[in-house]
């Protein structure tokens, strides 16, 4: 078995609302940022796994993104996968 | 001014407990994925902003993670910038 690191970034989808973003945005533009134009707030999740090659790993974080770690409905996601811890 | 585009991942530091990985970890482990070894959730920020030239941005940028998007006791960040909406 191969050790694999996944980094994986999940984001609301763009016709959804993001009230956190928002407010963060917002503040910003009052404190003293006044050229920041949005904010979006997502989920950047490191995971680890071991699995028999490449593609069967991809497989499982695919799998994982798909039924675990999302909502399909309102978010989407992407990640890297390299061997190694 | 010119737009940029900077990505933002704000992870918990190494030594700091993250019970929602670890709850996520196990989940995934006793649902049908024993090769999970680790889960560690963070944040992943998308922010646009105008500025003069990319080094005005970038020191934006490294402000705000640093003052108001961070808390610098539990968490490091590391960000990227490109020019362009």
């Amino acid at each position: 078995m191969t050790a694999y690191r996944a980094e994986i970034f999940i984001t609301l989808k763009p016709s959804v609302l993001d009230p956190a973003g928002t407010a963060i945005t917002k503040g910003l533009q009052q404190q003293q940022y006044p050229g920041v134009q949005e904010v979006r707030i997502g989920k950047y999740i490191e995971l680890t796994l071991t699995a028999a090659d490449a593609s069967t790993a991809h497989a499982q974080v695919e799998q994982m993104c798909q039924e675990v770690l999302t909502n399909p409905v309102i978010e989407t996601y992407r990640f890297t996968l390299e061997a190694g811890r």
